[in-house]
Order: structure tokens, then sequence, then C-alpha cells
């Protein structure tokens, strides 16, 4: 999908806070900032977010030499939700439905997502998951389990260190040995990469690749031919956060979106209030 | 006071959102939106965040010949606090403490700022003004009591459409024949020019001048030279929203600052928490 021009303040406040943390002082987080802001000046509104976003942030681990601005937090993000995994997965087990249950965990995991919100806490992050296990599906739960469940070759996007923890469960709901992780190729914001998809656990569960590129979303021309192929050939590929429903919503593909709607762009294209928790066919994607 | 880094995506925001209001379409926002940008990429943090919103708001008007981008907002907001004045007026005669209390309400308008917010509806804005109104006074409320009660001549400068007219009782709490108000000397976001004064029948209580500058704050230097002769007699100078504290609160004169706190920035200038109504002389600005 196109940029919108609210993506461009929300770009810059996420620019902030990565040279921020990216940055030996203030000087150089300043001198970071006017060079984004002459990036963003010709960005292309035909694009993604996350092309633009993949160059700011390309920008500022190669200015400042800090490889991954985010990786405290990731460890810190999956470390927490390891720790609360097992009472949300007794939650699961013991629900009438568990697939719809771990359906939605997967969701609400989402809510881990430092590009919406940079100065998210552990506890706020959790509080959120915990209460989002209680929100309704938007979108098409029905379909989504039976495409999921009859599927062959299923590519299975994560999106967020500490989210990806919060997968497991469905990861286990899904047709045994038919399914691979992918998760991006190097560092952007707290997207999950393949050391987190290691301490969340995941390589004990299914197989993990990783997509060979380091947008915060999923820009197949970017990724690696191995993946490309992977994505080819699976029957149904199951893509977390907005920033892979972003690039992928136009790709035909057998494409189901798993995401909470966090910005006015996502939810006038979607179709569906910010907040919601949106289950969503690539078929029914910007209708 | 200086900007910080945390200005830049709240003018992105604000730029955005006049920018919108004033081009006649989004090719022409999107082409004003590539200027702003430049232009903040050479931003001095070392000036007031009003500097550069003043550059940024006659780029839009010169580009798109628009002259007043929130003449509309400014009329409704003038005219529903119009409708809504007398039900106030009533609280605040009835009150224990009238001076308190229309003081009170001169903080509690501040909440309509279309620069902080720039969806904010009328309902919102009056319903915060009315919860506001219960809201506690931070700072020296009984120093500004003593320094406006004494005063001999005292200025007041407005901030917002709307807002001025919430101004009035505290005007009439002031002693009489000792005040004169303020407004800007051309439109700027949605803060309050001559019209508006006398639009909230402010020129039937006390004297209106303009202070001869666009900007959305008071930069001296840029005001004409009859408003800087008032400003440097005056024995009492009450400054009404942020805009005011950012670009005064360095100056050396017998300066009160009224406000909401609204953002970060300033929430650390001043020490006190977002969403504060605060009360604060010149001497503990920035302490």
């Amino acid at each position: 999908m196109r940029s919108s021009l609210e993506c461009l303040p929300c770009l810059v406040r996420q620019a902030m806070e990565a040279a921020s943390r990216a940055a030996r002082d203030e000087a150089e987080t300043e001198a970071l900032l006017r060079k984004i802001m002459k990036r963003l000046s010709r960005m292309d509104f035909g694009e993604p977010p996350p092309v633009v976003a993949r160059d700011i942030h390309r920008l500022i681990r190669s200015a400042t030499g800090v490889d991954d601005p985010y990786g405290p937090e990731k460890a810190r993000f999956n470390a927490m939700a390891l720790e609360l995994l097992p009472s949300f997965e007794k939650t699961i087990a013991s629900s009438p439905d568990p697939f719809a249950a771990a359906l939605r965990l997967a969701v609400a995991g989402n809510v881990i997502d430092l590009g919406a919100k940079g100065d998210l806490t552990e506890r706020e992050a959790f509080d959120s998951v915990a209460h989002a296990m209680e929100e309704p599906l938007e979108g098409d739960l029905e379909g989504f389990r039976a495409s999921a469940l009859t599927a062959k070759k299923i590519l299975y996007l994560a999106d967020n260190a500490g989210e990806i923890v919060f997968d497991r469960p469905l990861l286990g709901a899904l047709p045994p040995g038919r399914v691979t992780v992918a998760v991006r190729g190097g560092p952007v914001i707290n997207d999950a990469v393949m050391a987190d998809a290691g301490a969340a656990g995941i390589p004990g569960i299914v197989p993990v690749i990783d997509n060979g590129s380091d947008a915060p979303g999923t820009i197949l021309r970017d990724c690696g031919a191995s993946f490309r192929k992977t994505f080819r050939s699976a029957d149904c590929i199951i893509a977390k956060g907005q920033g892979n429903y972003e690039t992928l919503c136009d790709e035909d593909a057998p494409l189901w979106f798993l995401f909470k709607v966090k910005c006015v762009t996502v939810a006038g294209h979607c179709g569906m209030e910010i907040g919601a928790h949106a289950v969503i066919s690539r078929q029914a994607a910007g209708k």
C-alpha cells in the first residue's frame, strides 16, 4: 500500500527514538535527524512506509556503528514473554476453543511494537497482552482456521521480539511438519531476527529461516532468493504485524494478516478501527 | 527556551495538519511537506519552537495563498465558548474565591490548542474546560494574585481563539483601568488575532492591541515597536499558553505564565507533569 502524509510525523518520531538510542550524545542525534529530515523530504509516497523506514534505520546504524539499537529491549521483552508464556498456555489449554485462544494470543502479542510506541514498558505491554486476550477478533477467524488447518506448506512471517514468544501456541496448533517461521534478515527497530527466534525457543518447534532483508516489513524485492522461493511455494502465508500488512497487502499470494491496528493509515486501508485485533485475508485487504 | 529533538515530530504533525487545511489537494499538501521537511533539516534548536513554527506556517500561507487556514475553526470555537460563558460566570460568581475560580477557567481554556491537538473537537474541548475547572492549579496562585492585584500596568498576552472568551472573567477580576490585552499580529494556527478578540467581546472590557508578529508565541524581536514599549512598561505581564512560555521564559520581565502543560519538552523545562494547570512566575520558570 501507499504511504500517507500521516506517516511522516510517525516516521520522524520513530527516527528520533532510534537515533537517540544509537547516538553517543545529543549532538550526534541532532546531526542524524537533520540527515533523516532531508531523506524524508524526498520520500516516495507510492511505496509502503517500511521502505523509507528501512533507509532511515540503515542510515542510523551505519552513521553510529551501532548495529542493533534495540538489542537490550528485545532481550528484555523476550525474557519477560517467556516468563509469562506458561500462564497463557494454561488459559489456552483450558479454553473451549484452544485454536481461537492461541490465535487471540498471537494477535494480542502484536502490541509489543516499539515502532508504534517507542516508550512502551514491559509492564504496559504485558498488561495489554493479558487484556487483549479477552478482545474479540475482527475479520474472518473461520476462514483463517480452514486455510491454516488444510494447508500443505505454511510460511509464518514473525514480527517483533517478545511477540514471537506468544506465537508459540499458535505454531503448535498448526498442522505438524508443515510450518516454517521467517524472521527479518537484520536488526531493525525491535523486529525479531534469528537470535530472537532462538531466545523464544522457536527452532525447537518448527524450522526458522530469515528473509535476508533489514526492512520492518516484507519487501519481496529486498529479500533473499531462498526466502522468495519459500514464499512462492507456500499455500498459506501468515503475516504478523502492520509492517507485513503494509508491504504485502497488494501481493498476489495466499496471505493472512494477523495484527493489531495501530494507526489511521492502516485503519483507513483495512476498514477497521484503531485498536482492532485483525484477522484479514489477502482478498479482503484494502477492500 | 531551546527546542528539543522531541519538538520535531510534533512540528511535522502540526505542519501536516495546517498544510492539509490550506492546500487544494493532496499533491499540493505533499509538495508543501517536502519543503517543510527541508526547512526542518536546518532547524536551529537553540531557538524556541515557535520560531520554526512561524516559518512553517508562513511558508504554508504564502505557497497556498490561504491567509488563515484555521479561520473557520476559530470562528466555531469562539461562538461555542460564548454560548458556554454565562454558565461558567455563574459558577465563578457563586464560588467562595471568585478570583481563583476565574483564574482556573482562564487556565482551563488553554486546552483549546489546535497546535497541540489538531483534531480537537468543540465537544472534547468544552468537556475538558468544564472538567478542568475542577483541577487544582499548580505553582503559585497566591504570588500571582498579589502581583496582579497590586500592579499598575498589566499586559495580558492572549493565546488561542475560543480560549480568549474564557479569559473574560479573569480580565474582569483584575484592577479596572490597568489592563491591556495583546493578540497576535497575524493568523497562525488557531491563535487569537484582533478579529477573535472582537468576537470574544474583549474590546468592551479592556483595550486590545496586537503584537505585530505572526509567530505562535511572543518573539520580542519580531514584535512591533509599540507592542514592545507596552511590554517594557508593564509591571505585570500575564502570558497565556505554552507558546508564550517557550518564547518568554528567559526574558527579564515581570512575567506570569498561565497554561496547561501539553508536551514532554515543556513539562521537563517547567518541572510539572503533562496535564498540569500551571501558574508560574518568571523567577520560577525553568528552575
